[in-house]
């Protein structure tokens, strides 16, 4: 397959994807019509910006790459809602003036530009209690409790937001590269590795299968970190939709400051070769899966 | 019974079950080894800043008056757990600078003046997911997503969350009593009934029994905030361990403001009587909850 296919194919799913959950986003906003109205525009604002959905077309395709059944997918689409949220919700703080401080997010201004910080604050905790409340009321009763438990622990203390604090206390700090890297599996891999994960318990996946997804998300997550890392030095804000070149600015370590460029991105091509790698046990349902991984690290934004 | 009986039966509840929380809280805390240091001390200080645990104690009284045996008793402890994880997520968050901008909680320093605004977001952050954590991890299986439910749609954009943006917004403007209801319905009432709620789930309770313990949590819930506005006008800020007088010098709509001082300790008295009544279905078991119920609208602080 060549590689103009596969990247159709992965934007085709991404497409795709999408759609579904932006119904789906719709419905859930809509289950609160007793909310103050400027608290449910503050959410849609940041939820329904689009963005690329990464993280919920994993979900949903590791459930169908482990045979997941019609009911599955139901499960997975709450799941891929809840993990949206939950990653929604941390870039609507990470914007904040007391943390990375930034304006510009998917082309728009972040959401305290619009909404001022309070009701930013407020409304990215309300995100986080609106994914576990789809997670726990549009789930299969047999999976709940362990989605709720896998979104949870990519989520906390020693995932994304454990990964956030590395971040911060990092700035204007050499780590090494094994620090960087445990950084970055928990900043962004846990949410990635855990997309995969509830993609496949969503779809009752025995051990083989749960394994594979596993391996794959770890790797990916690696691989988009530094692909990240690489397009904050060469892209430009008008593709990015973000302000770039701040990683350097802010003094924050990064794949290209300790391995340089063109190493950089060999790594990134090590690790989305190892991802496809470990989905052989899954066979050609998993194609979904591999044209994603080539789509995250030959993306231009 | 009198009064300095039933008060002492209150505080004896409260500091048996704030002795069970504290050892549980260390447990939960140690579950998380590989998490940055300086985050676990931040929410380790407010988690274990103590408080008065009314929320747990709750939690844990519903499900004794409701008949739970020793396992429902382990749902209810995490239970306890997961409502005192977001409460205090909540006064973390509220007392930010870009919320009400407080100094003192609990007779001490604010978490974000002694760890920073950043740290102080992202510790409230992850008590969040740990709640949902410990709920899905530590509650028997066939509870488990209810009680996530009833926690997270109590916490949300109908629940305390909403009451937080309802009462920024109703700074400087005069509600009507019934708006003030609403506010205080969903900002502390919410929680408060849910702690209910979610210790008669975790026993098992029949339908007549979580109906009782539901308007008890709905009456306590309204006596509770009625006695909160009410010392915020009569305490010094050395009983209650944080600034008072505030609610006045913010604007702020309370009870004594638009009722009077007099007339609102007649209404917290009318809904403590409520509150009572809707035990009497659950007989000598839900002694303790009388004497909680007593204890809140009779307390100094």
């Amino acid at each position: 397959m060549s590689q103009a296919e596969d990247s159709r194919d992965a934007l085709g799913i991404l497409q795709q994807d999408s759609r579904l959950l932006a119904d789906y986003f719709k419905q859930i906003l809509s289950r609160y019509p007793d909310a103050p109205p400027r608290l449910m525009e503050s959410i849609e604002y940041s939820l329904m910006a689009g963005g690329k959905r990464l993280r919920p077309a994993l979900v949903l395709e590791c459930c169908r790459a482990c045979g997941g059944d019609r009911q599955a997918l139901t499960s997975a689409l709450a799941s891929a809602a809840a993990m949206e949220l939950i990653h929604t919700f941390s870039l609507v703080h990470d914007d904040l003036p007391a943390m990375d401080n930034d304006d510009l997010r998917r082309g728009r201004p972040t959401n305290h530009k619009v909404f001022g910080d309070a009701m930013a604050i407020l409304a990215g905790d309300a995100m986080t209690t609106m994914a576990f409340q789809v997670l726990a009321t549009d789930t299969a009763a047999p999976v709940a409790a362990a989605l709720v438990r896998e979104l949870s622990s990519a989520s906390g203390p020693e995932g994304m937001i454990g990964g956030q604090v590395l971040d911060m206390e990092g700035e204007n700090i050499s780590l090494s590269l094994e620090q960087l890297q445990r950084l970055h599996r928990m900043k962004t891999g846990a949410l990635l590795k855990a997309s995969c994960r509830m993609g496949a318990i969503a779809a009752g996946a025995n051990e083989k299968q749960l394994s594979a997804v596993t391996d794959y998300g770890r790797h990916l997550g690696l691989a988009f970190q530094i692909v990240d890392d690489v397009l904050d030095v060469t892209s430009t804000p008008e593709q990015m939709g973000k302000a770039t070149g701040k990683d350097a600015a802010k003094g924050k370590n990064t794949y290209p400051v300790l391995l340089g460029l063109d190493p950089s991105k060999r790594e990134a091509a090590i690790q989305l070769q190892a991802g496809i790698q470990a989905l052989a046990p899954l066979g050609p349902a998993a194609d979904g899966l591999r044209s994603l991984a080539r789509f995250v690290v030959e993306r231009e934004n």
